[in-house]
């Protein structure tokens, strides 16, 4: 088995004839990537850790242990950094991924969050964004847009009340799919797998541009959860437009021959 | 054998009887690691990555891959990113690490870098900064000093000569001393072993809290090239100074048994 970088969740290093490392990497910057009095210190830790273990899980592999690299501003407190950790530390203990440290240092105004991830693969049963075949049929492991229409609700400063917290926790706060990567990339029917980061509408490109096929979405086929649908339906949102391309939905997408959906 | 983290140059994971996987982070954030106009992208790429195959080196470990995350801000050029790339790729050749890729974002403003590298130990031989005996002899393996020499002939743009130029270029483009670091650990006199990041000042002081001895550096012994003092001297710079906590010299430091050295 090959070595290969560049071009898929993970890089992949075999280790013996039976399994391979996964590395992924994720940098978070302030004010591209997260506002810091939109989200919790908890939260962000949480969410750092959460975006590199969807990767592992989008190869259907075991995540190891973490490492941060965290260049921090005069104007954040300790009391935040300590919420921020204990946020990576109570994921790392959910996940079994050990949080072996990395580089702390100063940054001149934005805080900037490197998160990396090594987890462990079965090299027969590794899923690839290239080996979808003609005719599989696209799933996802849970609602899309959720997240997309929370950033929205921060973003636009809307009142909070049950549904809208939900969907601003399901941005803040996304869960990796690991047991659900695991299922599936044991499954022969499962052709290609992918973590949805930045919308099914990019993410589909990602699978059908290094399987060479082709592909078509069924927008009324979306799945949409009620809450987004109600609090769309309140503020005259296209539920749809932010199920396909809101992204931060950290779910994972699939293709599977149809003859087994 | 244990997996360790947090304290040492690399994280430690130990694969099977013999080997340990070694992990490094490190971040370098513009204008507080570096000054974009003060360094090519060439020899900048280059740094980014012999900064972290520095700490694999002070392990005593062989590089294996290197992931880059980098946030790009709107005025870097392409050209730019492309010699910035190719420095990493001939320091990647060179070496023999391979160059896996990572996470590319865009950054508000300021350029930001994290390379992480994934390294091989041998278990038995793997040097750490705690070991270090009362009555070692403390080493290092390179002059130091020429590094933060060179970070103030660009601080202070000083003229550029054959000697000025020189220590430019040890700031700007520093060796990572990976075959001197394989050789000392398997040295069993060889007791600790740390790669010489904030200065041997800085760096002397990791070692002995980890190793819980103390340590004297007899400042007419430290080591310190003929360009550093012909070009301190010019300039009324206090060379022994910038050869105790210049910083950034990434030659290694170790500590050895006094019956050998």
């Amino acid at each position: 088995e090959e070595i290969t970088g560049i071009g898929d969740d993970c890089a992949v290093i075999p280790l013996n004839e039976k399994e391979a490392l996964l590395v992924t990497t994720d940098m978070l910057i302030e004010d591209r990537h997260f506002i810091r009095n939109k989200i919790t210190p908890f939260d962000l830790g949480q969410k750092s850790l959460a975006v590199n273990l969807s990767d592992i899980a989008a190869m259907g592999g075991k995540p190891h242990s973490a490492y941060l690299s965290i260049g921090i501003p005069a104007n954040v407190e300790v009391e935040w950094l300590d919420l921020f950790f204990s946020g990576i530390n109570y994921l790392s203990l959910q996940t079994g991924t050990y949080f072996l440290g990395g580089d702390t240092t100063k940054s001149p105004d934005r805080l900037v969050i490197n998160i990396g991830v090594v987890g462990i693969g079965t090299l027969s049963t590794i899923k690839r964004r290239s080996t979808a075949q003609p005719g599989d049929i696209i799933c996802v492991t849970d609602f899309v847009g959720d997240s997309g229409g929370g950033l929205k609700i921060l973003l636009d400063e809307l009142p909070i009340d049950k549904e809208t917290a939900y969907l601003v926790n399901r941005h803040n706060c996304p869960r990796a799919n690991i047991e659900e990567g695991k299922w599936l990339s044991k499954r022969d029917e499962v052709k290609a797998m992918i973590d949805v980061s930045d919308g099914i509408e990019s993410d589909i490109h990602r699978i059908i541009e290094s399987s060479k096929v082709g592909a078509e979405i069924e927008i009324n086929k979306v799945p949409l959860s009620k809450t987004l649908l109600k609090v769309s339906e309140k503020y005259n949102w296209n539920a749809c437009e932010i199920g396909l391309s809101g992204g931060e939905d950290y779910c994972l997408m699939v293709t599977i021959h149809e003859d087994h959906v």
